[in-house]
C-alpha cells in the first residue's frame, strides 16, 4: 500500500488532526470565558459544534499517533468511508458555525449603537477566525482521506 | 459509458441544474426587492454569491439540456474537473452565504428592540431557506460528477 501524505496513520494526519484540536480549543475558549455567549444563538452553535470537534479529532489524532510511534494500522475501506464521512459533516458544520459566528459579530461591531464593547468583539473575532482554520484543516482532512480511498 | 444518474448530460442532472437556478433566482428576488440589503454585509455577499450561482447553473442546465434533447456529448476528464471544482467551490460559498443570512436575520429578529418589521423579516428567511436549499442541490450535483469522475 502506498503511504498517502496526509491520510489516517500518516504524521502529516497527526499534524492535521493536533491543528485541528488546537484550533476548536481556542475557538471554545474564546467564546466561553467572560463571554455571554448564550444570548446569541450562532455562538451557541458554534460552542456546541466545536464541542463535538475536539473529541472527534482528539480521537483521530491518538489513532494516527499510535500508527505512526508503535506500528501501522491495517486500513479497511469501511472505517475510511466512515472516517471520511464524519470529516465531512464536521467540517461542513464547522463552516456553517463560522460564516454565523462572523456575520453576527459583523453586525454587533457595525451596528447603528455598537452592542458590543471592543474587547469582547476582539474575541468574537478571534473566535471565527480560529473555526475557520478548524475547518480548512477538517476539509484537508477529509481530501486526503478520500485520496486514499480512491488508491486503496 | 455506463449511465451515472446525476452526473453531467443526464436528465436528472438537468432537473438538479433547474433546481439550482430556481432556488438561487428566489432567493436575489427576495432579497432585492423593496429591501435594504445593502446595508448589512451578510445580504450583500448573499447577493453577490447567488448572482455567480444562477449564470453557472443556467449554462450548465443548457449544456445537459442540449446532450438530453440533442444528442450525448463526450465527457473529457478535464472538463468534469473543472465542473466538479467549481460546483464545490460554489456549494461552500452559498453555504457560507445561506448561513450568514439566517443568522443575521434571527438577530435582528430577536433582538431587544427588533430592528425588522415582520414582513421584512420573513423575506429575509425565505431569501435564506433558498439559499440553502441551493447548497444542497449544488452539493448533490457535485457530488454526482464526482462518481462519474471516479467511474471514467
Amino acid at each position: 500500500m502506498d503511504e498517502v501524505p496526509g491520510a489516517l496513520g500518516s504524521s502529516a494526519s497527526l499534524a492535521l488532526r493536533f491543528g485541528q484540536t488546537i484550533f476548536s480549543s481556542g475557538s471554545i475558549l474564546f467564546m466561553s470565558f467572560h463571554v455571554e455567549f448564550y444570548s446569541y444563538t450562532s455562538f451557541c452553535y458554534l460552542v456546541t459544534v466545536m464541542g463535538l470537534v475536539i473529541p472527534w479529532s482528539m480521537a483521530l489524532g491518538l489513532v494516527d499517533g499510535y500508527a505512526v510511534f508503535f506500528k501501522n494500522l491495517p486500513r479497511r475501506p469501511r472505517v475510511m468511508l466512515f472516517v471520511i464521512a464524519g470529516d465531512w459533516v464536521l467540517a461542513f458544520l464547522s463552516l456553517a458555525a463560522a460564516c454565523s459566528t462572523a456575520s453576527v459579530t459583523e453586525l454587533l461591531m457595525h451596528a447603528s449603537q455598537p452592542n458590543c464593547p471592543a474587547k469582547l468583539c476582539n474575541r468574537y473575532q478571534i473566535s471565527a477566525a480560529t473555526a475557520f482554520l478548524s475547518w480548512f484543516m477538517l476539509f484537508a482532512s477529509s481530501l486526503f482521506n478520500l485520496w486514499l480511498l480512491a488508491s486503496l
